[in-house]
C-alpha cells in the first residue's frame, strides 16, 4: 500500500532538513509513537522524524513523499485524545517543535501571526504583555496551533465566543503534492473562492499541512466573576442552563461536573473548591466592565435558586477564580490514570439531562464508573470510560465492558441528534462509527473530498475514514 | 456541453413540481433572467423555471438533471450584485420562493430552523415576536436564507458578530446527484469530519442545493446607541478606527460614508442626517445594557474627538437611530441609477485609509464618480463604479473606463493583501480576477473540489471559475 524509507530516501530527507532535525534511532523514534490516548494497542512507531523549520522545507518532504508514496503525519502537541497524531502506517512524522515563534502581533488590526508549532500556553503569554486576549480556550496549554486548528478545538469558552474556527483568518498550507497555498489572510470578512481555512479547520491533518495562522484576537476584557452553584441533581442544574442562557449577556462559560470528580481532583491537586455543598455543579464565567458582571451575577444567582440551586458562591478576585479554575483543569490528570478513553458526543443542549441520566443508568447496571461532566452551555460532554468499579475497585474485563459501553454511549448521543466529537475529532480511534452517525452517502462525500487534496492517500492516514 | 430541454424532460419535471409550479412562457421567463448587477449584456434566460416544495423535490429534479446532463441554478431573492443567480447556460432554474417557512423556533436551544425561502424580513420578523435577535444584517432584506448562505454574506453588524457562518450550526443539501445530507444539526460545537457545512457556506450554489438551515440566535440586546461622527478627512475617520477597537467593549458597527452620498440618499427619501457638519462620517453602533453602552458612548466620542473628528452626534432613542439608518439604507438604491457595478474589496483594516486615497486619486484623474463606503470596522469596502463624472454629468464612453478602473481598483486591493469579495460573492462577473487574487494553483484546488461534488458540472455552471 505505501512504501517504506530507504538508504536514497533516508538522505534526501536528511538533506532537506539537516542532521540535527533528523532522527532514526529506534529509542527515540518511540517517543512519537502515541498522542494522550491511553491503550497501547494503537502506537505506531515511525520510520524517521523530521523536524522542518519552515513551508518550504515541508513542501521539499511533501515532494518526496508524494514521489515515493510514503505516509506522513504531522505532531504538534501531541496532546490529542483519539489517536490523531499516531502514524498509523509508518512512515514519517514531521514535528512542528521548531515552528514555534509568534511572527507577528499586529496591534491595529488586532491579528497575531503564529507558526503551527507555537503552544497555546506561548501564544497566551505573548499577548498577555500586550493586554490582548484570545478567548478560545482548549484545556490543555501544551497543544500546539496547527493541532487546535487540525481539530476545531473547543474548550468551555467556546460558549460566548465559539471554537477555534471563529478567530481564524488566515492560515498556511502545504499540500499533499508539496503545493503551498495561503487562504484567508489578515481579512475579517471574506467571500472569494470555497472558504479553504475552514475546511482545513477541523481536518484532522488529511488535507494538508498548516504551517502558519493568523488569529483575530481582543482587547483584555475589563474584568471576569466565576459562579459556582451546587445543586443535588443533574436536571436541575441542567434545567436552569436555557434561562441563564436567555439573558441578554452571555456567559463565556458554563460547565458542568459533578462533586465525585471534584473531589479527585481536589485530592490529586490538594486545593479546594469553596463549596462543600450539592452533588452537581455549574461553572459559570463570564466576563466584560465590572458593573455589568457584578449585576449579572446577581440575576444568574436569582435564576439559579429558581431552579433548585443550593447557594451561589460568588468569586469575584482573580485568585479565588484561579483557584476553582485550577481544581477544574486538574480533572483530566486526576482522572487519567485509570480512564480508558474520554469521549466527546455533542448534542442539541436541551438533550443533555436525559443523556446524563442515560449514562448514570449505564454506570449502574455495568457497575463501572462513568464520571461525566463538560460544557452545558455547549451540549458537549466528557463522559470517562473508566476501569474503575463505582466503588472505584479496578474492574478485570474492562477491555469488554468497554467497548459496550461506548457504543452505548455514542448511539445514545447519535439518536439524541448529536454527533461523535465536539471538539476532539475523530482520529484513530472514533472512526468505526463515523458512518453510524453520519451515513454512508455523507462519508463519500468526504472520501470524495480528501481524494481531490490527496489521491495518494499520503496525509495521516488511517484518520476520521478509511479510503 | 449542455442538453436541451426536449419534451420527454419536460414532462417529467413538470410530473416533479406539478403544473402551477412550473413556467415555461418566454414572457415570465425572462423575470428569472438576472439579478440586481446593471449590464444586461449577462442576462441569460433560462428554458424552465420550477418551483418546488421541498427537498424531496429538489432531489427527483437533480436526478433528471444529472442523467440528461442540465444546468441547474437556484435562485432565491435574486438580490445578488455580481450575477450569482443568472443560469448562464439556460437550463433549469429552481425558485425557493415557496420553500418560505420559518419551520421551528427552538427557545430552550436558542435555534431556529428555515426553509431556504425565507427572507430576511421574514426571519426578522418572526424573530421580534418572540423578543430574539439574529444579529447577521446583509443590507437588504428581501434576500433569502439561501442566498445569504451561499454567499456568507455579512453586512454591517459584523464587527461584533461576524458572518452569517458565525451563527449557522446546520443545513440541509441536495446534491448534484440527487442525495440529500445534512452537515451540522442543531450543533454549537462540531468536529465530526470535514465541515461540509462550512464549505457550502459561500460556496455560491455551485457544490450543491441548500433546501434548510439551523441557526443559532441570541436574546434581543437591552438597548443600543448609534453615534454619527463627522471629520473633515477619510485618513483622520479611519485613524479612529483602531482605538475605538482597542476598547473592550467591541461596537456592533463601524460603518464609513462621504457627505456627498449621503446627500444623494437624503434626497432621494426625503429624509436627513442630523449633522450638517464635515465631509466624512463614521457611524458606530453599539448594544448592550444602558449602563455600559452611555458609557461607550463617552469614551468613543474622545476617541474621535482625538483623532479630528469635527463633532459627535449621539442617537439613543429608538426613533432617531431609525432615521440614521434608514437614510444609510437608501444609499443602494438612490445610486443604484447611476451605478456600473458595486465593488466588494475587502483588506486588512490598516490598508483602507490607503485603499480609498487610492480611489479617491483615479476618480480625480480619470474624471469618473466613484462613491467609495463600508464597513471601517472588518476592511471591506464598496465602491460604486458610475457611469458619472464627477459633476454628475454623465460619461459617454463609460464601458472602457469601466473596465479599466474596476480592474485598478481591485488589483490595488489585492496588492495590499485583500481579496475581491469580502460579502457579496463572485458570481459571474468577478470571476476574471479569481486566479490574479488566489494564483492559479489555489483556484486548481478549488476547482478539484467543485468536481468531486459536481463531476458533470451542472450546479450553476460558469460560477466562481470556469472549469
Amino acid at each position: 500500500m505505501y512504501n517504506k524509507l530507504n538508504d536514497r530516501i533516508i538522505l534526501k530527507l536528511e538533506d532537506i532538513v539537516g542532521e540535527k532535525n533528523f532522527v532514526l534511532e529506534e529509542s527515540k523514534l518511540i517517543d512519537y509513537s502515541h498522542d494522550e490516548f491511553s491503550l497501547n494497542e494503537i502506537h505506531r512507531t515511525p520510520e524517521v522524524v523530521l523536524k522542518p523549520a519552515n513551508a518550504i522545507e515541508i513542501s521539499e518532504i511533501m515532494k518526496v513523499a508524494s514521489r515515493e508514496k510514503l505516509p506522513v503525519v504531522v505532531r504538534g502537541g501531541a496532546t490529542g485524545l483519539c489517536g490523531g497524531c499516531v502514524p498509523f502506517y509508518g512512515g514519517i512524522v514531521i514535528s512542528t517543535e521548531r515552528m514555534n515563534k509568534v511572527t507577528d502581533i499586529d496591534e491595529n488590526n488586532l491579528m497575531v501571526t503564529l507558526q503551527a508549532g507555537v503552544t497555546l500556553k506561548n501564544f497566551y503569554s505573548a499577548l498577555k504583555e500586550k493586554k490582548l486576549f484570545f478567548p478560545p480556550h482548549p484545556g490543555e496549554e501544551s497543544a500546539t496551533i496547527g493541532g487546535v486548528i487540525s481539530t476545531n478545538a473547543g474548550g468551555a469558552r467556546a460558549v460566548k465566543y465559539g471554537t477555534i474556527r471563529n478567530f481564524l483568518r488566515g492560515i498556511e498550507v502545504v499540500l499533499a503534492d508539496g503545493t503551498i497555498i495561503r487562504p484567508g489572510g489578515k481579512l475579517i470578512k471574506d467571500s472569494t473562492g470555497y472558504s479553504l481555512l475552514h475546511l482545513f479547520t477541523g481536518s484532522e491533518g488529511t488535507l494538508g499541512i498548516i504551517t502558519e495562522a493568523v488569529f483575530s484576537v481582543l482587547p483584555e476584557p475589563e474584568a471576569s466573576i466565576t459562579l459556582l452553584v451546587p445543586y443535588t441533581t443533574a436536571e436541575d442544574a441542567l434545567s436552569s442552563v436555557p434561562f441563564i442562557l436567555k439573558q441578554p449577556t452571555r456567559p463565556l462559560a458554563i460547565e458542568f461536573i459533578t462533586k465525585k470528580i471534584i473531589s479527585i481532583a481536589e485530592e490529586y491537586c490538594g486545593r479546594h473548591w469553596p463549596s462543600i455543598n450539592g452533588e452537581i455543579f455549574l461553572m459559570i464565567i463570564v466576563d466584560g466592565n465590572k458593573d455589568e458582571i457584578e449585576r449579572y451575577s446577581e440575576k444568574t444567582s436569582e435564576i439559579c435558586m429558581d431552579h433548585g440551586a443550593i447557594d451561589v458562591f460568588v468569586a469575584d478576585s482573580n485568585q479565588k477564580q484561579e483557584e476553582i479554575l485550577h481544581v477544574r483543569s486538574m480533572v483530566y490528570e486526576a482522572l487519567k490514570s485509570a480512564t480508558i478513553e474520554i469521549l466527546d458526543v455533542v448534542m442539541p443542549p436541551n438533550q443533555m439531562s436525559s443523556h446524563i441520566a442515560f449514562v448514570d443508568n449505564l454506570s449502574l447496571s455495568h457497575n463501572v464508573w462513568l464520571p461525566t461532566y463538560g460544557h452545558a452551555g455547549d451540549g458537549n460532554l466528557h463522559t470517562h470510560i473508566m476501569k474503575q468499579a463505582l466503588d472505584g475497585k479496578e474492574i478485570i474485563d474492562w477491555k469488554e465492558k468497554y467497548k459496550q459501553l461506548r457504543k452505548e454511549i455514542i448511539l445514545d448521543g447519535i439518536s439524541r441528534g448529536g454527533k461523535i466529537s465536539g471538539e476532539h475529532g475523530i482520529g484513530l480511534v472514533k472512526k468505526e462509527y463515523l458512518e453510524m452517525c453520519l451515513g454512508v452517502e455523507y462519508v463519500n462525500v468526504l472520501k470524495k473530498i480528501k481524494l481531490a487534496f490527496d489521491p495518494l492517500g499520503i496525509l495521516n492516514p488511517g484518520k476520521i475514514f478509511d479510503l
